[in-house]
C-alpha cells in the first residue's frame, strides 16, 4: 500500500501537467502554494495536539490532510520555468529543482513515506507515537524546504 | 462511516479554533482561501479527467484530496468577525455566516457527503458514475458559495 502511494506521487512527477497544461503558470504557482499553506495549517494543528490537550479526532483529521495532499500530485504544479512567477505572492521556488531530478525524488519519496505513515499512527490515538512520527514528517519537509526553497522575505 | 465523517465535520465546525486559539485571523482566513484553492484545482483536474482522457489514478488523488479537506476540520477557520479581514486577500465571506447557523449545518453536510461519495465512487474507476458524482459535489460546492460568498472582485 505504501509503495502504491509513492509510485502514483512519483507518476504524478513524471506526467507534469498534462490533463491541466491550459491553466496558467501563475495558476499553478497559486496551487502549489495554496497546497503548502493547508500542508502547515495541518501541520500546525498536529503541533499544537501533541504539545496541548490531544484530541484523536483533530488529529486523524490533519494527518489525512496531509496524506492525500502529499499523494495527490504535487508534482504537476512545479512545471519548467516556474522558479519565476507570481502566485499568491512569488514563487520561492529554487532553479535546482528543475536540474536535479534525482534529489527531487529522493525528497518527494520521503515525504510521501513519513506521510502515509503519519496518518496510519493518528489512527491508533497513540499520542506519543503521533509525537514521534510527526516530528519526522517535520524532518521531512524541512529535507525539501532546506534543497529547493528560498527563504521567504519577511 | 459517512454518517461518522459527518459529525466529525460538525463538531469541527462546533469547536471552532480552540487548539490554534493563538493564530491570527489573517492566517486563518489565508489557511481557508488556501483550502478552497485546493479544492478548486482538485475539482479542475477531475473536470479534465472526465470531459478529456480519463486518468484512474489522476481522479482518485484529487478525489481523495476533496474528502480529506471536507471532513478536515474547516470550519475551524471560520472564527467570528473573519467576515472581515484579509488573508491572502480580502475575506469574501459573508456575515450571513455567523446568524445563519442552520443554514452553515445545512451546506457543510452537503458538502463531506458530496465529497465522501465522490472518493467512493473514483476507487472504481467509472468515469460516467464520477462524472454524474462530480456534478453533484459541485452543486454542493455552488449551495456554500451562493449563499455565504461575497462575488469575487475582479
Amino acid at each position: 500500500m505504501k509503495f502504491k502511494h509513492v509510485v502514483v506521487a512519483l507518476t504524478a512527477i513524471a506526467l507534469s501537467s498534462s490533463t491541466l497544461a491550459q491553466v496558467k503558470p501563475e495558476q499553478q504557482i497559486k496551487w502549489r502554494q495554496s497546497v503548502m499553506q493547508v500542508q502547515g495549517w495541518s501541520m500546525g494543528r498536529i503541533k499544537a495536539n501533541v504539545e496541548g490537550t490531544y484530541n484523536k479526532d483533530q488529529v486523524i483529521q490533519a494527518a489525512n490532510v496531509l496524506q492525500a495532499t502529499a499523494n495527490g500530485g504535487l508534482g504537476a504544479l512545479f512545471p519548467a520555468g516556474t522558479e519565476k512567477g507570481t502566485g499568491w505572492r512569488e514563487s520561492q521556488l529554487k532553479p535546482e529543482y528543475f536540474t536535479n531530478g534525482d534529489k527531487v525524488r529522493e525528497v518527494a519519496m520521503a515525504f510521501n513515506k513519513e506521510a502515509n505513515e503519519l496518518a496510519k499512527v493518528a489512527a491508533t490515538g497513540d499520542a506519543a507515537a503521533v509525537k514521534a512520527q510527526f516530528g519526522k514528517l517535520g524532518q521531512a519537509c524541512k529535507g525539501c524546504h532546506d534543497k529547493f526553497r528560498v527563504e521567504e522575505k519577511k
